[in-house]
């Protein structure tokens, strides 16, 4: 897969591209990472990428020349016509389906305003997505870039080892995680639950599915609705819902 | 205010708290942003900080001792409690509101795992606040840190200048933006909208106005209900979606 991130601060991606998971799928050749200064494509005296709004008001707005040039000329080396990606706040909140949609595609452009506007033009006729991460201001969309990028690369085949993908995933089967203990058994005076130092496999993972279940009625109970459970498991945690109600 | 990051990466970092706004404000000295990397406080033969999990089972599990001697160090040094927030997917889903109550401390420490889990013993007894930036898998906590970090830094006093606050800020108005433009007045065979040419302020403003809402009502229109609006704004918007409805 290729990558290209437009932005004006192409130092803000370098580190992050550089380090860890997606540092080594780089190295792989699994993926290449470029962070493209779109200033090279101002084509002006002064290399303008911005400019004010018309109509008044304040905040600057970005031109659509130097972006539509960037694009035009990263596709034209380019095999397939990429998806180009606009990060904005108005754009469709980003989820893990997303994620995987896009780790099918080939070719990636990402286009990283900087507190300023855009010109819609670019909008209506350069992109074909427009991602949002949440519902909070940031000051630009390079680190909402690298979160999309992050996401997607670590779907690709070969990035993950089986090691490091179990515990990470399993926020995509639908319930968040059950708890992790590891050494000391303990620690201050916090003992870790009996049960995992049992070596009672059945016992461990019964708690486990368990723990999963009431972290997720707690915190996200409307997960629940989508995972997959058994009658069972639905009972019970009607039940425990049941109880709390009536204890209130 | 005072920003650490405990992370096994600092690197990733680095590059994002030097640039633009964040580097601006660190340069003022509003607010120190460090990055700390806690296998120094690791404190044992091999610098560990994970180790397997009780119970069997995949993935590592990042060790509590190491974190609590981090936090408990950089407390040390400060005057007040700080908040000590860990970035995982299990956590409060962030949002505005939340960057807006973070601004206000003095203190903030971030715990950024990496592909592991965290001993359960962090969370319960060292941690303030659990936050998930949204509903994907990334491969650590340092991009979901920054992403913080930038939201709530933004909105500190003195960071934003008034000329990049009013783009950007458009967003926390409950609307989504309307769309901007800016010169050439033609691209390509694309004008700009003729009443932003118009120099007629009023027109101006109550299309634009109308442009947010329509947007609003196409990309999020859940947004609209908690929105301000007027009793004509909301009978024009009901009849949109009238009209809609019957031409379906």
């Amino acid at each position: 897969m290729r990558i290209d991130v437009l932005t004006l601060f192409p130092e803000m991606l370098e580190g992050v591209f550089g380090a860890s998971i997606l540092g080594k799928a780089r190295d792989k050749g699994i993926v290449s990472l470029n962070a493209v200064n779109f200033r090279d494509y101002a084509n002006n005296k002064h290399n303008t990428v911005d400019d004010y709004p018309y109509g008044g008001g304040g905040g600057m707005v970005l031109k659509p020349e130097p972006l539509f040039a960037a694009v035009e000329d990263l596709v034209a080396e380019g095999a397939q016509a990429p998806r180009v990606i606009l990060m904005c706040p108005q754009g469709e909140t980003f989820t893990q389906r997303k994620a995987e949609e896009l780790s099918g595609e080939s070719h990636l452009i990402f286009v990283c305003g900087h507190y300023e506007g855009y010109d819609e033009r670019i909008r209506e006729h350069l992109v074909t997505d427009e991602l949002s991460i949440g519902d909070y201001v940031l000051t630009g969309g390079e680190l909402p870039a690298m979160v999309v990028v992050d996401s997607v690369v670590r779907l690709l085949p070969g990035v993950l080892g089986n090691e490091t993908s179990a515990v990470t995933d399993s926020f995509s089967t639908g319930l968040l995680e059950y708890p992790h203990y590891t050494r000391p058994a303990v620690f201050r005076d916090w003992e870790v639950p009996e049960v995992l130092l049992s070596g009672h496999h059945a016992n461990v993972e019964a708690w486990r599915r368990e723990q999963s279940l009431l972290r997720t009625l707690q915190r996200r109970p409307e997960l629940l609705e989508s995972a997959e459970l058994t009658a069972k498991e639905r009972a019970w945690l009607k039940r425990l819902v049941i109880q709390e109600k009536s204890q209130e």
